[in-house]
């Protein structure tokens, strides 16, 4: 018990309020020093292009993540280890790179008591450059979060917009999580949460589909097999035990000698027992060669054994676009065997590892946190922007909303920023494109048939005030803005563009900012 | 304090053995009940493919995560509340997934007590279709071992892997790790170790450079440039504000506003003021544009002004092919401003995020964990085989030992895979390639400088017999490896094949498994 205690006061070392970037602290000093440290602040999350995996790219994203960063952020603490830690750091000249006075002062703070959070909720559908989650805090503690809060949600969405696209290339096949052991680290236990949200139906993770309360999924791997061919008989004889110790759950993988003469002739042997003795087998599964082809040849000799109701799991390498083109050649392939296509298809389950786990293509997500605004001196709020290199790069600044506008059909149509104050009740509403002025459209009420806010407050003052737990309700909400999403968008590859658009007065803001700052 | 100890007990519970798939524990209950449990069992760690990042690949990888792993090990436990995760699954039939005294019987092993362990050392090179990990134990045990084994070596060999390429591009460039905002979650804190582990000169991340005893880096964001623009002056006034905090620790961020007519003057004025005072200006960091033209006409003035010792730190979406085109671009252009290409080279210093916390490119690495031996009723050991569809895939069978042979210059020629008790002093010694029965090569003693055990006894018998902890003498393995490797697999784009063999014995025991089982 001593060991574990020690490995779990190293955790919450590593894993709390020090899991963050080292300039974020020297930052949070120099407005101790400066006396801007309790200013009220705003940053926006946000990202800047949807998820491009090379040969293929996402048109929407899904946000996730907020549940474990919130439960982060309630947790983190600056303790008497978290200022230790920093008191050891040098500066260039030798001497403490942090004051103790800082250090006091930092411990008085706390941690995140003080954040306001206002997010997107979990399963929802978000677009690039719009807010999707906002914090208000005092300027040191705003700063303070980016680390953590970037961490968390951009794999998060990373991973849950994967996983979106991989379940709608399924076409209701059910798909099965099991990246763990490529997934990074600890992040397998977000990858599978977020691959959950994003619609996979099951997980293989034990730990984490316990706390999430959906069963864990799985079987047995070619290493069972391996060692009863090694010591105890054969194939045959580990299909066997493997019947014998789950008759109700009998899932078999057939492809450690050879799938079609020896996997599938065996474990429909097994099933011939187990049906004998009034259990239902599951299915077999396929792990290596082609997996389309061997899925139609398995099902032709599974139904003419009077196997036509069991599961064929195909694991191997899969993403989207290989599950498209394996439904692709079942399709054409199973009329040949004689097999019925939409049985065919109906009965294909999709166990998804690496490619899932770890976004492959494009691993990391491209969001960012910045200040777009600080109370000044008489509590009014100054608009932050950054004048980059880049006009297209350039942060829409200022306290602002997000609103979702659907036309006649109930599809949604447009995300739109406005200023924090901004009643997007008026009509006709006018909304226009962010980044070429003159470009933007009016729209009456005729083809407007709901426009509704997307961000929630989430905490109020380290109070959490909105309901995370439940991801069920994440996994409803995807689902939900999937159906009201243009399936041009939701295309695998080259989508159609889903709109953002900005209100006038956000553009009048932007443009008075970036005036202001040339003529100084 | 309440709160803090709730999260970490559902740290526990997802972050300890249930850490795992599902389907080690549908094994592990099987092997219970045909009475198999307890035999014991060998399963190796390898990995079948280099990274390939697409446009460019490894040539070699290098072994990471060894001590985070036994570490997790020594402190994942099959406790009651594991026990009651499981018993709450239910089968296809409503009862219990697993049986009450399956679950007791768990608790009576308690976890990987019986775990002996040999593996590659943290830093070294190792090659594909060698066993970089060994582990015997028995069969339940070393079975539920694997998928938390996967997870911990194979993430960290991957970014330990991009990191020792990123640090060749960088030729002795210094490399600052700080990929957290775009890791993938607590997946973080082993990529920042991974990094160093694979070179990196240090890392952003608090909690886990503190914990390694290599302190975290950084300066400032952008952000705290536009808070000073939004109320407290501007761009030189946040740079003025950052020296008189960080006199000898002063590296500016200057592409907030822009690059060469805001940032680097304004940066000049302040480094000025240092100078005159006593102080050392340590540099300034690029983060947008074209970085290699910035860098040179940033150094062209600095240098004016007499600051040819700064550092230029770049940063943005760098990898270890960007960073040989801008030193390549550098090298071009830095004469046209005058100036002298090695001291411009030799000052700068590269931030890299994203690209290698997740391994851009490919963020998966190919190892697999397999059964390669059992022991059979009499105690011998049994060797295991899978006959899989493609015999490129297949393993290598039984107890084996693995080897690195040296050439008269000291550099190593061939990774050597020998059965268990095979005596590698004999001369000539030969060595033939795994899959190409007839292709070898026969060593002399002239030829061989030395040959070396690569695997060491990490654990044995669930206690700890190697030290693991250090990260210094990772690096140090690592740079020394490096040293002795051919130039042509260390080539960052198409490198040449290092050549993994297989001793004669090897072969034999390979080729009679395969006769026996197909002859079956």
């Amino acid at each position: 018990m001593s060991l574990r205690a020690a490995s779990t006061v190293r955790r919450v070392l590593t894993t709390g309020i020090l899991f963050t970037d080292h300039y974020q602290l020297t930052m949070a000093q120099l407005y101790y020093r400066t006396g801007l440290a309790d200013r009220p602040a705003r940053f926006e999350h946000s990202f800047r292009a949807y998820p491009d995996y090379g040969t293929h790219q996402a048109g929407y994203a899904i946000a996730a993540g907020l549940a474990p960063f919130v439960d982060w952020m309630q947790h983190a603490a600056f303790d008497d280890e978290a200022a230790g830690v920093l008191g050891a750091l040098r500066s260039g000249d030798g001497g403490a790179l942090f004051g103790g006075d800082f250090l006091d002062w930092m411990r008085s703070v706390g941690g995140f008591g003080g954040v306001s959070l206002w997010a997107v909720p979990e399963g929802r559908v978000v677009h690039r450059n719009t807010p999707i989650a906002v914090v208000e805090a005092p300027l040191v503690v705003a700063q303070l979060l980016e680390s953590s809060l970037l961490n968390h949600l951009n794999y998060a969405a990373l991973i849950a917009t994967k996983a979106s696209r991989v379940v709608e290339a399924a076409h209701g096949g059910s798909v099965l999580e099991f990246g763990l052991r490529r997934a990074h680290g600890f992040g397998g236990i977000g990858a599978s949460r977020s691959a959950l949200i994003g619609g996979a139906d099951f997980s293989s993770n034990v730990g984490i589909s316990h706390e999430l309360g959906i069963p864990s999924k799985g079987t047995h791997g070619h290493s069972m097999v391996q060692v009863f061919m090694a010591i105890a008989g054969g194939e045959l004889e580990a299909f066997q035990a493997y019947a014998d110790v789950y008759p109700d759950d009998c899932l078999l993988l057939v492809d450690t000698i050879n799938t079609l003469e020896s996997g599938v002739p065996n474990a429909i042997r097994v099933f011939e027992k187990l049906k004998a003795g009034g259990h239902r087998p599951v299915g077999i599964r396929l792990d290596s060669g082609d997996l389309a082809h061997l899925a139609v040849r398995s099902a032709a000799m599974l139904n003419a054994a009077g196997f036509a109701d069991t599961s064929i799991v195909l694991s191997s390498q899969l993403d989207e676009l290989t599950i498209w083109q394996i439904r692709n050649q079942v399709a054409e392939e199973a009329p040949r065997y004689g097999l019925d296509v939409d049985q065919m298809l109906g009965r294909l389950v999709y166990g998804v590892g690496s490619r899932m786990a770890t976004s492959d293509g494009d691993p990391s997500f491209d969001g960012v946190y910045k200040a777009v605004a600080i109370r000044d001196d008489t509590g009014a709020w100054k608009p932050a922007i950054k004048i980059s290199d880049s006009p297209d790069k350039l942060a829409l600044p200022g306290v602002k909303s997000l609103w979702r506008v659907y036309d006649e059909r109930g599809i949604a149509i447009a995300d739109v920023i406005a200023t924090g104050d901004e009643d997007l009740s008026r009509r006709p509403l006018e909304i226009l494109h962010p980044m070429r002025p003159g470009v933007g459209r009016i729209l009456d009420d005729a083809r407007i048939s709901a426009i509704e806010p997307l961000l929630a407050l989430i905490v109020e003052r380290g109070r959490v005030v909105a309901g995370l737990g439940d991801i069920h309700e994440a996994r409803r909400r995807r689902a939900a803005d999937l159906d009201r999403l243009d399936t041009g968008v939701r295309r695998l590859v080259n989508p159609h563009t889903y709109h953002v658009s900005i209100t006038r007065p956000l553009l009048e803001l932007k443009q008075s900012l970036i005036e202001e700052h040339r003529a100084r």
